[in-house]
């Protein structure tokens, strides 16, 4: 029997034993993916038979609008219970998924300590480091030998995440080093921590945004990142399993965005949200479209004595913008990475301008040639030849300039880039190629 | 003073102890990342001065390009005593930067337990799971007790690179489950692997494509994934921090396949780099647009009659481009993370069909109402209005059925999507456009 008929058979026959079994045979995110497609109350029957240990499990596992919906059916005792199970920061999203009044009313049930650290969690920006950060770390003091550090860590390992790298803190509670628990387990029982730790080359603090801490990761391979606050008291540590899902949410974003679509909307989307998801952009898209629409309309006596012009414009504009966006996207990917800026790379631009220059010749050579055989007129395809450059400089350069200036203007490079671009390729490959075409009108008609 | 003038120095005066303390003040990854910029010769000094620690450290961070030249300044001899201080996995990936005829020499002087897991990790695709898998694991039987699988781990931990997740195996060697290192610590001593292990859900085989390994990855949070050989012998283990720089690529090149440019092209590229990676995209794009620009010019009777229709068109074609790829990226993004497929989720055709019908008749019944305003002319913008709500079911369902029929066919949906939709959108956008103002030319003349 498959996972979706036992699901089935459990909501049916309200079937206790089997709810709960289920997670030993199936990992919760498989369970949460399948309860996503049931109704409201079968979700409910379901998660009313589950244990809280197993509630936990999926609670940990389930995106928000499956965790909302199982958390109104239970009271706010029974979820404080069910919390328990739960990471501080998971249980930090989900209180984030309920009304503000619930939300209140839960934390002032829970106890002191945990409150206040649910309070700190709750404290940082959705997307912060702090947001994402684990707070079952171990943290002990460099006075320590190492000794006494194994058997602390053993008393308190079965609450913490992380137990094979140890922070060592000063009389301060200030981060001063990582010791690794190979390092403790191998050396004299008497080492002090303040001798084994290695220095902490990287920390972020718990408001800089979570892709500082994901670009860490990424360019310096590191396994964890303690998060610290402006006193250098680690306040969470952020480990590579956790920033996965952060930088699978970063490179999306991106994707979605650049083709304008909202971060957040899936394949399985509803109509109603993909349809608000996509349809001011194309408005957005609309009123450029008409900008370089006016552009043509300008051009009407001209295009209306060499019809052919018609049917070359579409080529200019079209290459213009295909040649821009490949500047565009190494732009934006390498922006993402933090790999480039304004300042130290602007000489890049002359590249891009010579790439604009070589790539127009060579593909404007190509349909010049084409128009030429097809139109037995050397200046159509001389003026085509020559838009083609023109246009294709412009292209390659505003691929470049424009998401450096955006990430410049601290605005998201990935949203608006290529909306400018294509305003530029239209309007101005419009504009070259039949302003060109007017100049040359008797040689032409 | 800073990392560039220190290295400029130490180049200058040949100064073997500062070279050697710079890795203790930077990390070896921005060292790199500085040594690029620099002139072949110039590396060659620097890493003449390195200790063989050092200069390990620095082959470990290296990108492809750097590695190269960095080698070519030693001897066979000299990469083996380097290749002692780093990791196996990235051993192999340096000897397959070198020329075969190298490769075998070097390999023949490395000693035979290390040969042959090299030779192992070599004969793994470029970009499978067992090319990117770390082999300094930990696996013990499953008859030992705690206390002795402790002694054992300390034993060997200076070898390896996770300790606290530790493989269990069989009398056959092969996986039958895991134990962490905090469950062995605070087990009574005699408890035995067997009853102290957990089941390991997840593996993959060393021939999977990488992308597989990062998908659970993803998908299930995990930290460690072992990989095994098709007897269930497990091979080597990939750790989260592994995997982010191959999310990083995957998701890399996407983004830059999509746009026409080939997945290793960077920001900084050379000239001639960046020339070759984009020319052949824009090649077949120009095609693209001659068959959408002899669409045009088979209605040059209907244009040279009603010249607004060249303002027109683009606004029709465009439009229709921007709606498909927004529907484009979602399709792509979903099964990247393998989310989609054609047979499970062809009935979401329905839903594109619908957004591209009620998108098209809203952009649609705006652009319209411009072109009625400029022209007082109703028949028109019925034309538009019509060819925009065609155009955009078509760019709508496409966007939707190209990626996942390329997918299904095996072709990387990222790569030629996008030409495939473009053509769709600008061929049939000027055919519905054109052909619906021939059909009602005497209500436009």
């Amino acid at each position: 029997m498959n996972i979706i008929d036992e699901i089935k058979n459990i909501i049916l026959e309200r079937d206790e034993v089997k709810a709960n079994e289920l997670f030993e045979e199936y990992h919760p995110v498989d369970i949460c993916l399948e309860l996503e497609d049931y109704e409201d109350e079968e979700i409910g029957i379901f998660v009313k038979l589950l244990n809280k240990e197993n509630l936990g499990l999926l609670l940990e596992s389930a995106e928000e609008d499956l965790a909302r919906i199982i958390m109104r059916f239970f009271t706010n005792e029974e979820l404080i219970e069910t919390f328990a199970f739960i990471e501080n920061s998971i249980v930090a999203d989900l209180l984030g998924f309920l009304s503000t009044v619930r939300r209140k009313e839960i934390l002032s049930l829970i106890k002191s300590d945990k409150q206040n650290i649910l309070k700190m969690i709750l404290s940082f920006d959705e997307e912060s480091a702090g947001s994402i950060m684990t707070t079952n770390f171990i943290a002990l003091k460099e006075h320590l030998t190492a000794d006494q550090a194994v058997k602390k860590i053993i008393s308190i390992s079965p609450k913490t995440e992380i137990i094979d790298k140890i922070f060592v803190t000063d009389d301060k509670h200030r981060l001063s080093g990582i010791v690794t628990m190979r390092d403790l387990l191998v050396c004299h029982a008497d080492t002090l921590l303040r001798d084994l730790m290695e220095e902490c080359d990287f920390y972020v603090y718990g408001t800089d945004d979570q892709e500082v801490a994901a670009n860490l990761f990424s360019k310096y391979e590191l396994d964890i990142l303690p998060v610290v606050n402006n006193k250098m008291v680690v306040l969470g540590v952020i480990t590579s399993d956790d920033i996965i899902a952060v930088i699978d949410q970063e490179h999306n974003e991106d994707m979605l965005q650049m083709h304008g679509v909202n971060a957040d909307e899936e394949y399985d989307s509803s109509l109603m949200e993909s349809f608000k998801s996509r349809l001011p952009w194309l408005v957005v898209n609309l009123i450029t479209a008409f900008l370089a629409s006016s552009v043509v309309k300008g051009f009407e006596s001209t295009i209306s004595q060499v019809v052919v012009l018609s049917a070359a414009m579409p080529i200019v504009t079209g290459m213009g913008g295909n040649a821009g966006s490949q500047t565009l996207s190494i732009i934006i990917t390498s922006l993402a990475r933090g790999e480039l800026s304004l300042k130290e790379d602007f000489k890049l631009i002359f590249k891009e301008i010579f790439l604009g220059l070589t790539e127009g010749a060579i593909i404007g050579l190509l349909a010049a040639g084409v128009f030429v055989f097809w139109h037995h007129n050397l200046y159509l395809g001389f003026i085509l030849f020559l838009a083609m450059i023109l246009n294709m400089i412009i292209a390659c350069s505003m691929g470049f300039l424009i998401p450096l200036l955006l990430d410049r203007l601290k605005v998201d490079p990935a949203i608006a880039s290529s909306i400018f671009l294509t305003t530029f390729t239209d309007v101005f490959g419009f504009f070259i190629f039949l302003g060109l075409a007017t100049m040359f009108l008797p040689k032409l008609v």
